[in-house]
């Protein structure tokens, strides 16, 4: 049989189904792409601009990674098993309560999934995480957003949030907030909870909890069977590229997870390399101890107006960021031009090893001028 | 605020959409479960349940992960970029037409992303791999299936399938197809996509694809828009614990994949690993010729009736095989049992190294009795 070639106007073709609200997610160049652009060797480089972990992994991650590479052959099902586990008892939480996704994107996917039904709207911060809407579209529903005001310091309050609320299937909350660094207090989230309808889903993602000295929102999950946690491995535990995020899980419906995974939802040496970072406490503490020393430094010596911040990175405000993030790159040091979050006149600085904050600092300031 | 535990059958809770129709997916045990189980070493157990590679990884993806353990709290990109390239080369087709996904069942996720909308119908094999229906139900579509007869080989031909045909968004192949080994020529496959309308997207599951002497359906994908391909990194390059696989796409529609993927799709180490197993030949090959042998010496010393095979794997019938199964795992040979493909009576073995096929044939044959 042959294949007929039809051209002309009145073919008709394979369509995809209506993408054009689906934004593709521009991620910041790799610390390789920018070297190649610059003609330089990665390591003069700083890159500061994914808020990825300085210290890189934990050693014991970077060691139960090589025991398990020659394994890799096999499909991780004890593994996977091993570590939720370890979560579980972490959180003092049932394994079933723990939902292990491939990244926290995965998360919201999977939430997505279990919750969302064509043409159901969903509530998401603005500025936000560009995934929140990106996941609730794939899944068939409408993204309506509520305000952070910069004005207001980005305040994430019930109130505000209920004043755009009606009925909304979910409601992302991120604290502390990417990219400004604002927090929600839990008081705020259990009030915003209990005023919202039963089949509301408030998502609390806390992909940067450990970095603040704010209570998790898990304390909630005993009473209540309307709040989803996210977690991930990708920021203070170091594991970024292995993709290693999870949810924890109201008892009520947490069995939903089975009819709706995929059978093998997270690699095997992400959770070879989980487990063994999660018993590494002193990587975590210092990885903390040094955001916490570098989200004070940039707001003392940085030349620009900058946001309290509970993460591992410090929002500025430099007039045109683009610009800035440019004319930075140049000098070997990446940031994040924050245009995508519609604040095209703040940029985003990570939280780096003492050395590389300070080097970012002295360069922004050289370009940004001021005292 | 004080949170209110009501009790009682009036009181409303929170509910997922309704996952009734979704089946949970039930992996074979893994080998450390089965030796917990048994109280054995997992060294004196034989795995051939799960169609994994029994060489392991390729020695070059083992050293290309120990190299880039200590990257792993960065997010993957040039890696993802490097990997995406390699492969379009490989197929002479251009790095857009690529999609990189987590695992063959990521491409199968992301093909529904793209395309289903809530309440289109799929067609997908009876018997065949389980998330095909999965995936389709998670993205609200309604499934319906093709029979493969036992009675006639399995035999997969456009007509049987086209019986059963009227105008689906997908449908779904597998050549060599899991379980029974059965193979669809490419001209059957050309036949189908011929007949079927415009807007039916034929997804050919390739994932045992090196197994066969069978041509690729790649060839079919310059002249036709209706096809995508399913190839994975599971089988013969032996990374099933990285979650690796890919898509070949037409080209009229493969922009799409920026639109429905996640920022990070496919881990940092899977990019490595996988780059590094394109390029050892001598560890596919070694492969794929045990396979061959593997599956002749079962079709010849078995005593129970098989099916040719285009797989790493052989099905047989042995009445009960669930019992059959049972009674191998004690003597440390683990394979599976093939009821929840609806084949009670038969038991998949995939194919070993020459001494654990021979080591599994013979226990095989104590059990089954026989000449």
């Amino acid at each position: 049989m042959s294949t007929l070639k039809m051209t002309g106007p009145f073919v008709r073709h394979m369509n995809t189904r209506d993408l054009s609200a689906n934004i593709p997610y521009r991620a910041g160049q790799g610390i390789e792409e920018v070297a190649r652009d610059l003609g330089l060797d990665p390591d003069d480089l700083v890159k500061l601009s994914s808020n990825e972990n300085p210290f890189g992994p934990s050693p014991k991650a970077i060691e139960a990674i090589e025991a398990a590479a020659a394994d890799v052959h096999t499909y991780p099902k004890a593994a996977h098993t091993d570590l939720t586990a370890a979560i579980a008892d972490q959180w003092g939480l049932s394994p079933e309560q723990v939902w292990l996704t491939p990244g926290g994107d995965g998360l919201l996917d999977y939430l997505s999934r279990a919750m969302l039904s064509e043409g159901d709207r969903v509530l998401a911060p603005k500025p936000g995480f560009a995934y929140y809407p990106m996941s609730a579209r794939y899944h068939g529903a409408v993204v309506e957003s509520y305000p952070l005001a910069k004005e207001n310091g980005f305040a994430q309050t019930a109130e505000a949030i209920l004043d755009q609320y009606d009925g909304q299937r979910f409601v992302y909350i991120t604290t502390p907030h990417n990219p400004s660094g604002s927090e929600m207090p839990l008081d705020e989230i259990e009030t915003l909870a209990e005023e919202t309808d039963t089949e509301t889903l408030i998502i609390v993602d806390e992909a940067y909890g450990e970095f603040t000295a704010e209570p998790s929102a898990r304390g909630l999950l005993d009473d209540r069977d309307d709040i989803a946690i996210l977690r991930t491995f990708s920021k203070a535990y170091g594991l970024a590229g292995l993709r290693l995020g999870y949810g924890l899980i109201p008892s009520e419906w947490a069995d939903a997870y089975e009819r709706i995974n995929t059978p093998f939802a997270v690699n095997l040496l992400a959770c070879h390399a989980g487990l063994a970072a999660l018993s590494d406490d002193e990587h975590v503490e210092r990885t903390v101890e040094t955001t916490r020393w570098a989200r004070e430094f940039m707001h003392d010596e940085l030349n620009a107006p900058t946001w309290p911040s509970g993460g591992n990175f410090v929002l500025a405000e430099v007039e045109d960021g683009a610009a800035v993030a440019e004319a930075a790159q140049k000098e070997g040091v990446i940031i994040r031009d924050c245009a995508s979050f519609g604040l095209p006149e703040c940029i985003r600085i990570t939280c780096g090893t003492e050395q590389s904050t300070r080097r970012a600092v002295s360069t922004l300031n050289e370009i940004i001028g001021g005292d």
